[in-house]
C-alpha cells in the first residue's frame, strides 16, 4: 500500500456511533489520517460530539467544504447491508476524482469496476482501493494451518458489530508490548485499511472462505508467534453464518475471545433470532469448532458504550463470575485480563 | 433453458463412480440426452461397465469419436477441487465449438469469461451455459422463508459427494405420485443441469450464500406446496462448511434428512477430520439448525454403493434401529420409508 493518505470520509446521514463502522475504526485507530467527515445531517460538529472519541476533527456538509481540508483520499466510511452502492453516490465520487482524490472502499460494488469511474481514475491518474477485492487466486482450504507454530486466536461473536475486530486491535499492542511477536489478520475490509493487508472473507467466493482465512493465518503466521485473527458475523447470524463458519473452519483458531454486548438480546436486523444466554453461547461457539480444532473460549471482552461507567463495570463482573472468564470492555477500561489470558494461553498451550 | 441437448460428456481421465460426479447423475437421471462419454482412459467400454449403471453409453476416446455420436452439446463433466478449468481442456473446447457444440460447465472458471472461448461461440453462433454463474443481484438473506406456506426440506450429509443431490432426486418422483405438489431447489452445478433451474449456492459472493439459499426457496415454494433443497457440504466439511451453514440457515427449512455413507470414517481428502458417530452427527446437525429454525432429522439416505446387497441391508437395518428413523438406502432400495417420513410430517407438522 502507499503512504498514509489524508482521508475526507464519505458518510452523508449515516455518521453515527452504530452506523458507520469503518469511518469509525479509521478515526479511533488513524486519526491522524483523517482531515474530515463528509455528513450534511452532522456539519458543523465535531468526530467527539458525534462519537464520542476523534477530538477536533470537523464534520462537514459539502464535497467543497471537505476540499478546503486538504484530502488526498475519499473514504467510503460506511458499509451498508449487502455493501450496495447507493446510485447519487456515483455523481460525487466522480466529482471527487476529478478533483485528483484517490478513492478507498469497502463496498462489494467494485468502484473500479465502474466504468465511468474507472475511466476518469484513469484520466486523472488517480487510484481505486477496492478494499474488499479479493485476491486474484484462492485455493480451497485443506487444513495447512495445522503446521503452522503460531498460536491463533480468533474473536468471535453474538452478532455482527459488536467488537471482533475492536477487540483484537485493542489487543494487539499490549500483546507486542509484552514481546510476543504478534500480528493482526484483517479479514474485513475496514482491518484492512487499518492494518495495510488482509482479506475480505466475505467478498471471496463461498466455496473459497475457508482457503481466504486459511492463506491469509499462513501469511501472519510466516513473520509472528502469535496471530490475531478479526472474526466475523456470528454463527447464528440468519444472513451471515456461512462467512462465520468458513472463516472459524479455515483460521482453525487454538482459542477464542467472546464479543457480546450485554443489552443485546436478538440478532440486529433479524429480531426473530434470539441470542441464548452468554454460557450457553460460549458452549456453542466450542461446540462449533470442536469437530475440527477444539477452540476453548478463553476471555470475555464486551461492548458497554450504551451503559454509564458503573453499569459497565457491574455487568464486567457479573459476566466474570457467571462465565468464570477473565472478562473486560477492551475499549472503555484496560484490555489487561484478556491480554493477560491471551498471553498465558500462547505460553502454555501443548505444542 | 433450450430444449434438451444431445451431451457428449468430458470426462478425460476422471470418469468413475466416485470421480464424476456431474457425468454420473447426467447418465443417471437424463440418460437420454446423453451420446457418450470422452474419457481416454475407458475407451471401448459403457458407462454400465464403468459406474454399475448407464447402459450401452459408450465412453470414447477422442473428441473426432465423440462427433460421430452426434452430439450437440459438450458437457464439463467432472468438477474438480476449487473448480479450476484444466489448460489443455481450452483447446479441446475450442475445437469442439468450432464443430458447433453448445458448451455446459458447472466449473467456478466461466468458460464464457474466456475471451478467445467467448470469442469463437459467438463466431459460430453456439452458447456457451456456466451454470455456475450466479443470477446478477442477490439480497442479503433476513429469514423471509420463514412466512412461506411450504414445507421445506433439506439433505444434509457427514461429507461431501455422499448423496444428497442423489437422494432428493430419488425422492422427488415419489411425493409427486402421491399428489404432493413437490418442486427440488436445485443448489449445485449438477442439479441445475438436471431441473432447468437453481442457483450454485458455492459459486455467490460468500455474503450472500444464505441469501441465494431464500431467494431459491421462496422460487420453489411460489409453485409447490413442498420443497426438497438440495444440499451441499457438511458442517464438519474444513473446506465447504460455510457453504453448508450459509444453505441451512437461509433455506430455513422444517426438517432434515441425513446422508451418510457407512463405510466413512474421515471427511475425504481431509482425513485429520473424523465423522462423528451418526447418532451424534444427527444431534450435531439439529442443534446447528436450531437457533435459528428447529428443524429435526426425520429419516435417514444410506448410500451403500460400495456393500454387497447383503451387507447393504444389514447397515441400513442397523443405523434404523440405532438412530431410531426410517433408514433406506433411496438408490439400491425402495425410498418408501423415507418419502413416508416426509410425506407424514408434511401433513402433520404444526402450522
Amino acid at each position: 500500500m502507499p503512504k498514509a493518505p489524508r482521508y475526507l470520509i464519505l458518510a452523508h446521514d449515516n455518521f453515527g456511533p452504530e452506523t458507520s463502522k469503518t469511518a469509525n475504526a479509521c478515526i479511533r485507530y488513524t486519526p491522524d489520517r483523517v482531515v474530515g467527515v463528509l455528513d450534511r445531517g452532522h456539519a458543523g460538529r465535531t468526530a467527539q460530539q458525534v462519537l464520542g472519541f476523534g477530538g477536533d476533527i470537523p464534520v462537514v456538509a459539502t464535497l467543497d467544504d471537505g476540499l478546503a481540508l486538504a484530502p488526498t483520499a475519499l473514504l467510503i466510511g460506511i458499509a451498508p447491508a449487502g455493501g450496495q452502492l447507493p446510485a447519487d453516490w456515483i455523481q460525487l465520487i466522480a466529482r471527487s476524482i476529478e478533483r485528483r482524490l484517490a478513492i478507498w472502499s469497502g463496498l462489494h460494488t467494485f468502484i473500479s469496476d465502474i466504468p465511468e469511474l474507472a475511466a476518469l481514475a484513469a484520466t486523472h491518474d488517480v487510484a481505486i482501493h477496492d478494499l474488499r477485492r479479493p485476491p486474484a487466486r484462492l485455493e480451497v482450504a485443506n487444513g495447512r494451518v495445522r503446521e503452522v507454530d503460531a498460536t491463533v486466536i480468533l474473536t468471535v461473536g453474538t452478532d455482527c458489530n459488536i467488537g471482533k475486530m475492536t477487540t483484537q486491535l485493542q489487543l494487539l499492542g499490549h500483546l507486542r508490548a509484552r514481546g510476543i511477536r504478534t500480528s493482526f489478520a484483517a479479514t474485513g475490509q475496514t482491518g484492512i485499511l487499518i492494518e495495510g493487508r488482509g482479506i475480505g472473507v466475505d467478498a471471496v467466493i463461498a466455496d473459497f472462505i475457508a482457503g481466504a482465512a486459511e492463506s491469509l493465518v499462513l501469511e501472519c503466521a510466516s513473520d509472528s508467534d502469535l496471530v490475531l485473527v478479526e472474526g466475523q458475523g456470528s454463527i447464528i447470524h440468519p444472513s451471515y453464518s456461512g462467512v462465520t463458519y468458513g472463516l472459524l473452519h479455515g483460521a482453525l483458531p487454538h482459542a477464542q475471545i467472546m464479543c457480546a454486548q450485554p443489552g443485546r438480546t436478538a440478532i440486529n436486523r433479524c429480531e426473530w433470532v434470539k441470542i441464548p444466554p452468554l454460557v450457553d453461547f460460549i458452549r456453542m461457539s466450542e461446540a462449533a469448532a470442536a469437530p475440527l480444532r477444539p477452540a476453548p473460549v478463553i476471555g470475555v471482552a464486551l461492548n458497554t458504550y450504551d451503559l454509564d461507567d458503573a453499569a459497565a463495570r457491574r455487568v464486567v463482573d457479573e459476566v466474570q463470575r457467571e462465565t468464570g472468564l477473565p472478562t473486560t470492555d477492551p475499549v472503555r477500561f484496560s484490555p489487561a485480563p484478556v491480554v493477560d489470558a491471551i498471553a498465558q494461553f500462547h505460553q502454555t498451550r501443548p505444542r
